[in-house]
């Protein structure tokens, strides 16, 4: 991590010369509030709300049914695929928007448990995502396979996790969604395939974040969710990646109609469509679909290297402004081992994040001492970052989090 | 079927002494139109758009992540269940909103087949649905179970597939999207479980068009759609219902965090949620719920009863003015084996539709010869009916379905 100027003034520099400053006008952010839980629903695209209007009055209220070819609904779920596609290193016809990410884990799961018979376990993390944790119990008990799950998503750990032969698939988190600690997708991919294992990769925390490099890194299946740092907006479907090279042979369960090969035959057998399209199953929500496209269309033409270099600085700007208060630093701080969020951790945590929110700064708190600051590069400034810092600073030294209605919980997602 | 004076005069006496007249109002309809594919696609809610700008941009745009609390997010998936519930004769507390149809129904059958150990077939009708065979499909296959189909949803049909003592599951659609036949669902039922099986009933056809009794007719569990009669939108996420009985024993495998009995406790070990919650998943699109909860809301205060009078009255009226243009009937005559759709057969039924669209009015087609037209009572007018039924009288009549241009395949959904 390279040591930088944590000063305003230094911050006003960075600003004015950002390349991506420009992107913050794409937002309608509210007045007055520094946005860092963009990891967990990212801000509303301007374009969202008149495109949603158009699907809702236009395409639904006056074309109706017609909509469905005339408005490209029936291909929504390759056409947002298609624009995802770039962002996680894939080609346009391997990723596909639908379902939820719970939904796409059980099918990636259990269509890289079919592709490795002979094999009946699947590798986890203890410290995944709850959800990804309860979807491979969820398939692994339906399938007849059994689990295994590393204390940490290190090399030495997964590899020994490996080594029995045994392993079907690991599933893991590409950005640790508390720790905020990024893997080594490359690494990790070799390793399981050395060991005979398919990777399925959750993208949640670094799609849209930081460049994702599926195929470079030879991924078998993703999947990821399109309402953090996609900025698809609240529960937005989510997407799956399935490699090329898998495609012909790669069956999953959930055998919906708009898997099928040819939909509108109405055959009484269902048969798998060509490409990453068997992994849909049925309709899906185009009023929140259109949204998500308002969000995906943000990117278009954005470096997502200079979005990264971005990234990066202010997570090190708000590491180096809130050192002083002395909250522990759960993140690592190498940028090759960091994604985009910072995570401090402090058993009175939820009371500073509340008595934070006060101040006008959003971020957020997860059991039972963690501290999460995300950082989406879109639309944050560098002077917003240090004021946040700024303030979690003046929140701590100043024992304001003591108020005893910062500690009263609120349920929290 | 009683007999009426299928005269405009009669309509608009009919239209006059209507008390549903008024609910047309809620309604945005194009100009000029007669709609009559309300059963594949409702239309729009006046309150839509509104609802969903609202949720875009106050809820979004300015509470961002708070939402998720303040506006009740993480419940709406019960509390739109508990607005479905009245009209499928439910508990409130025995019907949640989320995923596809096609997700749901491999939800409850698995859900099904593990309540009935030591079965192992599930029961369905060769010609439902395409998505309700290929899902049994795919649910059959991952549990080592075994499909057997009857050709026809007849008592004497269901009962010989029963009679052997090894199925599981039955699973039906209450109205048969083709021919509009409406099942007995108290009858069938029952049958399924004097012979020990569960029932699966897909309600897309048949919610909101008329009253369905599910636990007056102890039903087990149910699946719907909610872009057809219940105006959701496209696409718009589908519902589950799960009888209180069997919510203490059901497991469903797609077991995410939102099915969770503690979701926010962050546990390493998935334990299903007490009541229906437990056939949640993951997150739902927001902004389609928006739009969802605006056409649930018409149905307030409606009486179910005088609607499926008038929707049985639209089709009698539809049967009688379309029977000189010598299509074939396809749909029971008999109210009580009739949904809210009539069906007619042509061997150039798609050129008729398409003929009768130039017209204005909008029905639609199903593979090999078969003409849909459905009836909903909440915005559809007798003279719209009257209308639309010598439309297609004189389409037929004049031949002018004969122009090429009609016959020309688009894609339609």
């Amino acid at each position: 991590m390279a040591s930088i100027p944590a000063t305003r003034a230094w911050c006003e520099q960075r600003d004015a010369a950002d390349p991506l400053a420009g992107l913050r006008a794409e937002f309608t952010l509210p007045e007055g509030i520094v946005y860092l839980d963009g990891n967990s629903l990212g801000a509303l695209p301007k374009a969202a709300p008149g495109r949603v209007a158009d699907l809702v009055e236009r395409q639904w209220g006056h074309h109706l049914i017609a909509s469905w070819n005339d408005a490209g609904w029936w291909d929504k779920p390759r056409a947002l695929g298609a624009k995802i596609a770039p962002l996680v290193g894939a080609w346009p016809d391997e990723v596909v928007v639908g379902d939820g990410t719970s939904v796409n884990l059980f099918k990636t799961l259990v269509a890289a448990l079919r592709l490795n018979p002979g094999r009946d376990v699947v590798v986890g993390e203890a410290g995944n995502f709850p959800t990804d944790l309860y979807m491979t119990q969820g398939a692994a008990e339906l399938c007849g396979a059994r689990e295994r799950r590393v204390d940490r998503a290190d090399a030495a750990a997964i590899r020994a996790a490996l080594e029995p032969g045994d392993a079907a698939v690991l599933l893991l988190s590409h950005v640790d969604y508390r720790t905020g600690e990024l893997r080594d997708m490359a690494g990790i991919t070799r390793l399981a395939h050395e060991h005979g294992a398919l990777v399925v990769w959750d993208l949640c925390h670094s799609v849209g974040a930081l460049p994702v490099e599926l195929n470079a890194c030879g991924v078998d299946f993703a999947v990821g969710c399109t309402y953090k740092y996609l900025n698809g907006g609240p529960g937005a479907p989510a997407f799956t990646f399935a490699a090329e090279r898998h495609h012909a042979a790669a069956r999953q369960p959930l055998t919906g109609w708009h898997g099928h090969a040819r939909p509108f035959d109405f055959t009484a057998e269902y048969a798998p469509a060509e490409g990453v399209s068997r992994f849909l199953s049925g309709s899906q929500p185009l009023v929140a679909d259109a949204a998500l496209e308002a969000g995906l269309d943000v990117f278009a033409g954005v470096d997502m290297a200079l979005l990264r270099a971005k990234s990066l600085e202010l997570g090190d700007l708000f590491i180096a402004v809130t050192e002083r208060a002395g909250l522990g630093l759960l993140t690592p701080r190498e940028h090759e081992r960091r994604g985009s969020q910072v995570a401090l951790r402090h058993p009175d945590g939820y009371a500073m994040v509340r008595a934070l929110a006060a101040r006008g700064v959003v971020g957020d708190f997860r059991d039972p001492d963690v501290l999460r600051f995300g950082f989406t590069p879109l639309y944050l400034r560098y002077v917003d970052v240090f004021d946040a810092a700024s303030a979690l600073v003046a929140v701590v030294e100043s024992g304001e989090w003591r108020d005893p209605a910062f500690a009263e919980r609120a349920q929290v997602t």
